[in-house]
């Protein structure tokens, strides 16, 4: 067969008369949709709890906890502001329970993280097991187990933020959610203990293989004992401190399947050397003042702000204080990105940092 | 602490105020964003190469294949035409070589596999290693292998279907595009044959895991063959009728980490019971007519057709055909989707199918 | 061709004959060679703390620690004197360390496990991280690992048991020895500290995988706090009582790829269910008295002492006391039968038990 | 507690006091049962098929097919004759049928691979999958599967040699044997084709892990065209010449958890290099003539001659044909000894080799 020119070959109606079946030249390998190096859509951003935190206090006036599943103030990234992500495919937000509130019991196939601000009397329960939630705690929800929370104080707002892969699951076309029949899954008496069997050197059989942590609960005051080991011990990573990973101890890998959860220590004046990765990643500041340097951008943070870096950007953090340690907690999709075969670490050499 | 109502709570003007700092209030756990069961922005579509062929040969005339790095034409989905992507995250599009063309030598994070629609002279090489393809067979580039193309026939289009992960990889910021210095990698005699290593029933050494299929090439005749053998040996699924996988002989997995690809055989009149899964699929006819119906739209194809399941919808295939066989190639999300625990398959029931 | 029966046809001299080319005549499928079930060499059998702790004074006295690298009272099977293995391929005895004594850093392919009987002073350093051992410590030496051991104390000896699998290693023809050129790998400062890095919920990162646990200690305190939380929380196994394991914090999995630990609780007056599994186990008493009853045969024990149940032994435990708990260590080979596809359990039906 | 010498310290009576509760003295750390270096009681060995095979005639007169499940004619280890195992822990043997006899169908927990020495009209079953079998042709039986052998020629003997880990299995306590109850476990149409569904490029589902090949026969053909393609694409191992292991299709790794295969071909006056590893390895020699010299001993070696290298052995090949490739099969433990991450291969330094 030869290449017969079409008879029609007209190459300014072309594009025109191709759509009407779909489909559109392409004549470059690489493009918008195709770029050289990774360019994500999410820009470098910070939410400042004190910003936010009155808006929390005012939803909590209008949005009625009796009628509503949520109360969350939703974290949008400046460069996709209609898909409610904050960086890459992490969703974040704020959720505010009032004294004696709780949520309908419900599942989903995402996966959740949760790190808490304020409040006394906070409860989350999972499978039927409840713990108490304070200031610090990092809570998991795995995929698809039953979960609710509560605030059982007389009063005060209990805050926490959200940190899930909602967004990821959405778009591959994944997610189920449910509400429980009875509105709650808690028994009289509740079934086991998550840190009783998870929270020791021995394990129950460890063979089976979780979807994500069956230690539902990782305590503040145990992970940052175990930080301040970590450093005594000597630990140290040129671009981020004293760094530890919060580990599923079933498996001794991230609490879920595509979020990983870290925990890192900067000494007082600290300053990291720059590096890049591949994946989002959303920062809780747990402690302390600094700067995060993100592609030449400065945004100063101080305890309860958040903020992001996304994928492949540049950055480096530094300790603003003479005398205290700063504490990030952060939500990253480095999982993700490995399990896919998709991690890529840069470590420079950059310009003078 | 005591909740004390902001003095200007006043909800009418909440989400413009809060929207200066990056955030929106969320009331509801279920909505557009976070669906009951998957919502795909995907629809069932088709792409009938009867009409997108002569396209080819007129882009063939005005796109120069010595100026471009490409010449494609690119399925594009009703429900998102701006997203290039034919269905999911699944990129699809009908690449042409003219006569004595050959594409420079490039490599990318994301991993592409082909199916050759047609054309005599049609070449392929994947780090080095240089194999002739025709019609109907498969090729394999995995992520990050240099590769190149060329068609050395005298005349004649070689045509072929690129099915690829892009959109996955870059959603995920993790793409990266780079054209071989050289502009081509192949050396004067190819360093080694991946049919002779990783073509038959003994491998070398199998400890080392690849992220894709150190074998490049599945020719027609012998995938025929074996969808030939596996109906014979009475292998037969009710949902799929006799299907199945291109495997990567060093793991006898999925031939890359995120897309699958499977042949099918539906036999004579043959109608399959209807399911559903998570994951997108995009099939091509590879022989035979029929019909497949989608969320209860009958799409009608014969020999060449691309058409494509989005993740979650009900569909079952018919042969329309009382005597010919009929056979699909299909690459589809479901390593993808199992690699994260998010793999789910409905078997229904489902209304009298 | 046919078959000529050959001229000197003599089955009596048969055997004689074929013994000079290395041969032998094998007529049945099923013989001493290959049993119809599991028929371990190995017996049941019991070692008394009581009896063999004389021994290890005496050992004390006229084996000198400067002239010798060890001084352990082997547990040897009934089953097999000449074979220095307590149970199948497990290697149990028990080791006395006088004051101010130290052995010589070394390594070798087998990996150890040691539970210390009583003592003050006792410490053992892997890789260079010293760490304290006291009475119902549990002591991981992973494969290849740099290690010594010490007895700081003014007086009084340091005993415990090492249960490790050299005979495994040995029979397979892979175990290596080695002597340290400096007598000692200890640094003047420590480099690490195994339990500020692995003992606690955050870890270092665990993409990692290690060929024993990183954490190299197992605080008795902390061991038989885990097993009083999981009796609380409800766990409990008909032919085990309360069974954890002492998991790798990295893995999840088994401390060693072939040894795996457990700790079990038998709660006043119970007595388990019979059961029968592939692989040697040996068990340490560590709280209590009872009787654990091995293919009908009684053996009665008490703190300190050690026993051994067979491969496939039917076996069940009993509690005598009607107030007291009672705790059993054990070291087992379930790991190895795992690795290999070869692990089996069988829970009965047994007659009345 | 102050260490007070017994009483009654006497070393001269000490190990015959101890021995009495089962135990003994050990005084140093490495000894006979605890080596310096892998000290395996096997010894290098050569079976010749030429000496053997007169009596595996003679066997066959005496021997009632009908009376007996087994007539074999094992290799004993001259370092070993009581233990039946022809190296390490790998049994080999020579096994002849009659015609029109058959085995009765039977499995075990043990693995076997049998390599065709010679005869027409033999045939195996494995999983109710009847396959024909010829000389050269690699069989595997998987643990736990019914399977069958049988003659249907009219005369003439089939003769193959069994290569299992009975030894491994039994040493284990985890050997179960098992006769069908029917005497044959053929259906009157065989329900699959092992080489319809596991033989060529596509695969079914390939999801399950098997514990041993689903693929039951390697043609010889097949295997040697391997080896030929391999050769062709510039394969080649200084140590081992052009050399492939069998791999099973559902995992590319070794036919059995324990055992595996390979095929590899010495170039005519090809001289490997010396080199060592742990586990034991018997050969097979399929094609020509040549010498393997192991730890300095020199054995000589045509078709059909079996020999073993021990574990951690020095061992090369030279091939003395000027014309002819030399083509040895092996069965080897590296499966086994990498998963208890026990592998290790030396490659010298060695004087002059």
């Amino acid at each position: 067969m030869t290449v017969s020119p079409p008879a029609t070959a007209n190459p300014d109606t072309f594009a025109e008369r191709l759509g009407t079946f779909y489909a559109v030249g392409r004549w470059s390998a690489v493009n918008d949709d195709l770029p050289w190096t990774p360019a994500p859509k999410s820009l470098p951003c910070m939410w400042r709890y004190a910003n936010l935190r009155p808006f929390v206090e005012e939803a909590a006036e209008f949005v009625k906890g009796d009628a509503a599943a949520l109360r969350v103030l939703t974290h949008l990234n400046p460069g996709h502001r209609e898909y409610e992500a904050a960086c890459g495919h992490l969703y974040s937000g704020l959720q505010a329970l009032k004294p004696h509130e709780s949520m309908t019991c419900h599942r989903h196939a995402a996966s959740a993280v949760r790190f808490v601000h304020e409040g006394h009397g906070g409860w989350t329960a999972v499978d039927g097991d409840r713990v108490e939630v304070g200031t610090g705690d990092v809570i998991i929800t795995p995929s698809r187990r039953w979960h609710e929370h509560g605030n059982d104080a007389d009063e005060g707002l209990v805050i926490w933020q959200d940190l899930t892969n909602d967004p990821l699951v959405n778009t591959l076309g994944a997610n189920f959610f449910e509400l429980h029949p009875d509105g709650t899954h808690l028994p009289t008496t509740p079934r086991r203990d998550t840190h009783a069997t998870w929270g020791g050197l021995l394990l129950p059989d460890t063979r089976r293989r979780h979807e994500g942590s069956p230690l539902y609960s990782y305590p503040w005051e145990k992970c940052r004992e175990s930080l301040e080991n970590a450093a005594r011990a000597g630990h140290h990573d040129p671009h981020d401190g004293v760094v530890l990973e919060y580990a599923d101890p079933s498996t001794g890998g991230p609490v879920t399947p595509t979020t990983g959860c870290r925990l890192q220590l900067l000494r007082a004046g600290e300053r990291t050397l720059t590096h890049r990765r591949t994946g989002a990643v959303v920062y809780v500041v747990a402690e302390g003042t600094g700067t995060t340097t993100i592609e030449g951008t400065d945004f100063e943070w101080s305890a309860g702000d958040t903020f992001c870096v996304p994928s492949w950007a540049r950055h480096h953090h530094t300790n603003r204080s003479g005398t205290g340690e700063a504490v990030l907690f952060s939500a990253d999709e480095s999982p993700l990105l490995r399990a896919l075969g998709l991690y890529v670490e840069d470590t420079g050499p950059f310009d003078g940092s």
